[in-house]
């Protein structure tokens, strides 16, 4: 994880704490309305151009990468945004937060995805600004993450063309929370594969897999769970900059993501579930072990007394001289072996 | 699970995330009032008849299958429906929620029932949408979950054919919430069953059972649960749709909610107990293994040693060539074996 | 338990849910002031005497039966109550409430019995309904539960003959919370006992005592916990029916609540402490057993072996011809088990 | 613990709960200001001494005793008090509460001492009722607690003697609070001795100790707890009684009262914590054992197989005759120890 | 830990509670504003320097050591300060506060320094007051925690210089509240090393170090958590003595004590996630070695009796003289020892 935090930096100062990758930072514009769009696409030569607002149209700047603090510097000052938003915007620890200042609101989430290969959730920070016409949108990488939504307004697919800014924004947090439906989804069917390979007392339980499990669903819960408490804030501001048909909507993503807590929960308690399944199955092994290693001993070792005791040198061991004493001592042998099967039997043990 | 979910789409697309059975999707007409009543029922022909609005009576369109998404579009155009509110009453995985928009008012739940040959319990989400003198609902399947309601209003007992679309709304969500109980108290009959065979030792406790009833209390947990926080809308709305009479009924839904809820945990929590119970009848019964084995160890292992002893082919063991050797070995045995059994009886191991 | 709920049925209809045992319902009539009291007591003939209201006296009508649904439906429409009371209080799974109906107020709650037999706690559904200048009382069965307050009317002791129905109402809820103290004191007393039985590492620890003790405090807590909200709700009344004076001793009494859940929840965390002394008991004692096992193994194995070797018949053994030979392996036998006794001394295996 | 409760009294009446020592109610009686005091200390002669109030004396009466309810009686009597006040003041189990009544406010809350030879923790009740230029306070036993603080006073240190009787409440309830920190570090500190012999696998750790302490905080978790409710009402008190300049000191026995309750749980947190420590040493402890157990049992078993193999008494043997047999055998013996050995040095068991 | 509170003292009364060190007290003086700025450092020599305020600058005066109870008579009386602002400002066991006062705000917090050396967490008591123009920080010991912001102010760095006192009392907060993220990053590293050690299996997994572990997190989370709350007062403060465009600032504060405790959490659910992880490893290394036992007692010990019978003298065993009994019994052997591991084998045992 990265751990670059900017301590005992001066507050307000864009320092960007994630890891530094070689890829440049890109800046894709796009200014659409209901008759038409334009979009721009460019790497970061150091500057950002400022498009000037057209009436009516939408401005959406979708930033890819943070580590460009000059860049962050000249977006502050382009749009006269509060230091303390790119601050946070930047810093990849940032928890899901949403803040209204004059001119724009800030909402800061994070993008999670499922890497089937390592079987991590693997998250990313995303942050939007949005003000009146005009949206700009953070992320760590270059990932293509808002394509579908892109897409969706260059072919003015839904309402999102007629709309402000504040429905682009709702628009994207939507999508982010639609998207860990099926984290979830992934997480549970591996909970579920896990299950049955419980249930199943099969061999091949991989121990770590509970607690790696039990992980994956903590760094979901953590990114999520704050989230309740932005999205409830965003559902019931009486800022101008939201329209208050857009808040509907809105209502229905806070409904959303405390389903979406629920459903990590209700996964959490199944978790919970299956290890103390586990747990006791790990125990009953060992008593079908214990009962194995009982059962014999006590067959055996009492036979192998008396073999000892008719093995002993003495000069006069009456028995060993009779003629028959050998498969006497042979029946009775039998006949212990025989109690002992009945009183095992009789406790159930096998 | 049917995980079909409408990730990425546009919000308020009417994207049906359970599974498409083969069974045709059916309306079913019933208009009343307390003088009478229509009945109309039909299969889905891709059409819906909308039938004109009677002075005082109440028409209820029973929706039985939700994936015929035109039919579900032709619902929003004929009825003004806010979009989102089809989108989700045909998300199965909708959590139970309450929303009230500005013609009329939906309350999403889930129906319960018991299936007691698998012992599994299964839901399936049940969303009402109610206006001034008409209501809508959508259910998952074919079955004629209303069927007592229907004949109630047909038969006209109770209040319910000189009430409002309100009260028919409340009779649905009651008669739904009547139900837990028995899907409850069929859990709570497992659980019996389980304590009574955890209690008496018996060996067919199956080991996943605790483990699926404690996932069933979790299943029931999660669709309740919600459903407080929505009857308590419910119960608490200014809306003018609503008859304030009516409210007191819903109040008394909302207690039996909470009381549903309380029982639920209860039984958790009763089946954690049974959990320690079992794991640590697991632990003694263990211990009681052990100490058949340890009982029979010291006992023969000592004696066998000394039979070894006197197996030595040493030239010289003075003790071998006395006459009487052998009966005062068996003597000494008997001794030690006795002191060994006294030891273990003092120390209460059988 | 009884399960006879009355699911699907109309709401407001009264449907008694418990055992219908062979007794009749009887009904105790007292009516009374500062100045002299008239008791009526009379068995069920299908008929409830309505006595005409008196000035400046309370009638109290003392239901003892619940199963007469038309004695019910008789004193639904003599004291036009609102249907639901009498649904819920026939309901003997109704969970502790309390409602402000327009012309009287409704507390329902749960009567706590420690049987001392069977070591279980036993419940009984006690409703209250009272108006102006009359109270009524459902119970389960014939018991004469409140004659302590009866006779203290009767023979004008405390305020109670000097106030209204409201203190009478008081008075009833007050002694039934009262009594939760000595039924957790009997449920604590055993706690007790059966923490010296543990501590003592007595035999006779019963292994389901403490998973009945706990189904036990769950039940009193089950009981108790809604009627905090409901005592709660009654002691903030702004009722007219309520005199102001009487909510300060319904303040009282929700302090009384409030004790006797912490008092079960600290029952719960003692219990709870309780089991995990248990559980280490019995891994000690299980390691204790492994140490006797290990130690009599350790001793006598390799010393088995040693007479084994000695056993062999090899023509050749120099050692079996030494004239001391047998003393000197005497002499390294003890040797090895004085060193393993000293082996284990020091790791203070006993 | 004393259990004589009051069930069934009429409301009001007075009963003390506690156990009657042999020891005689005294009272003490102390009247101040700036300039000068008064004290009277005098046994119960089943009369209490009323002093008149004079101009700016503040006038405390400290009862030492609970159990002459005649002398409770005329208190209320003499001072007008709501007679749920001497209920609540002679009930040793009541709650921390905080009640304001007309004329006076009424404190009660649970004094604290640490029992250093019985490892114990006892508690005592302690009520306050106070008014206008008048305070009593109501205490079980004889001991003089307050002795600190009315020496405070006659000396005339502090602000106490220039102040009303709410700050004497609040000096008093401070001095209480206080005396928690000091019970809590001696909880503490056996905490910490617990924490280092079990650290150390001594063998001295009494099993019952972890039981005993988490005992301990459960008592004074449930002693102070509700006192947080009760001096939160406190602090935000607007009777005309208590001084606004005194309310920014309960506020800060309201952070004390925090701050304990703080510290108990974190002491609980950090017992359960030790509990699971010592849960698993005895786990490994347990391994161990069996570590050398099956060390043992795998070396000598096959050896002492073998070793019988050549103690069979068939005619025909040929290793028998071997000139080296039994050095051959010896050394397969070594070598099979050997291997062992190895085995169990590569899985690290010793 | 230092135990020496000040119990049964005078409220508002002096005491420091920590140990006293030998250092000396010493004051560093700081008056600042944007144009410029003045240091003073001195030892305490008893006395304490009150520089007169100057118009525009702020003063800011740096406490270092808390013990001379002289030195902060004379800063309650020179400042004016409400006399609990200095008994809690010296008291080392503070809880995180704020308060707010006529003249000036008080806030006490911890700040934590982990110390990779014990691994152990270090907390230190800081407190700070500010008023109009002047702020005073109190802390323990003679470090200069503030070195950084110190150093900001001197060289004009951020808007430090052009704000008030509140502000750098933000400034502060701000930077203790970093610090802790620095801490709670080394704690994570030293749990993500337990965590590969236990899933390893390496052998060196210390056993106390999970609960060193809980112990660190538990010490974090009490010294964080009540600061949730007051950082929470102070931002919703509305006193003049803050200006509302620092507000939002101190709101970012909150923001990130609450992503703190939240990290605090989610590390605490981890590390009991590794506990589970690491009880299963033991049990399931037991079981292994209970295998490992049993299969070596239930393949020798059914040869040795086997062998043992053969060892027995008695005159008549006809297998004995068979010319190949030993080479037949040798290949019986054989057979059993083969099923044995046929059946360990099936069972997946090895």
């Amino acid at each position: 994880m990265a751990k670059k935090r900017n301590i005992g930096s001066i507050p307000g100062t864009i320092v960007y704490t994630g890891n530094v990758t070689g890829t440049q930072v890109s800046i894709n514009y796009l200014e659409y309305n209901q008759n038409g769009y334009r979009a721009e696409s460019a790497l970061n030569n150091g500057e950002i151009t400022i498009y000037p607002p057209i009436d009516e149209y939408i401005q959406w700047y979708d930033i890819r990468g943070l580590h460009d603090n000059d860049l962050m510097q000249k977006i502050v000052s382009s749009f006269k945004i509060h230091p303390l938003v790119i601050e946070d915007a930047v810093d990849i620890h940032q928890r899901p937060t949403y803040v209204e200042y004059l001119d724009g609101h800030f909402i800061s989430l994070k993008s999670l995805e499922f890497n089937s290969e390592k079987s991590t959730v693997e998250k990313e920070t995303v942050s939007i600004y949005f003000g009146n016409k005009f949206i700009i949108t953070f992320q760590e990488n270059e990932d293509d993450i808002f394509k579908v939504i892109r897409e969706r307004i260059i072919n003015k697919k839904g309402r999102v063309v007629a709309k402000g800014a504040d429905y682009l924004a709702y628009i994207i947090v939507d999508y982010i929370v639609d998207n860990y439906f099926s984290v979830l989804d992934a997480v549970e069917e591996q909970v579920e594969e896990l299950e049955e390979s419980i249930s199943l007392q099969s061999d091949d339980v991989d121990k770590l897999s509970i607690y790696k499990l039990k992980k994956n669903i903590l760094k979901i819960r953590k990114s999520i769970a704050p989230l309740r408490e932005a999205v409830n804030l965003f559902s019931r501001s009486d800022s101008k900059l939201i329209d208050s048909k857009t808040l509907t909507f809105i209502k229905d993503v806070y409904d959303h993501t405390i389903q979406i807590i629920d459903n990590a929960d209700s996964l959490r308690d199944i978790l919970s579930g299956l290890q103390d399944l586990y747990i006791s199955e790990v125990s009953l092994q060992m008593n079908k072990v214990m009962q194995v290693l009982t059962i014999i001993t006590a067959i055996f070792v009492p036979l192998s007394f008396l073999a000892g005791l008719y093995g002993m040198n003495f000069v006069n061991i009456p028995e060993l001289r009779a003629q028959n004493g050998y498969y006497i001592l042979i029946g009775i042998m039998v006949l212990i072996a025989l109690s002992m099967i009945y009183f095992f039997k009789s406790r159930k043990w096998f």
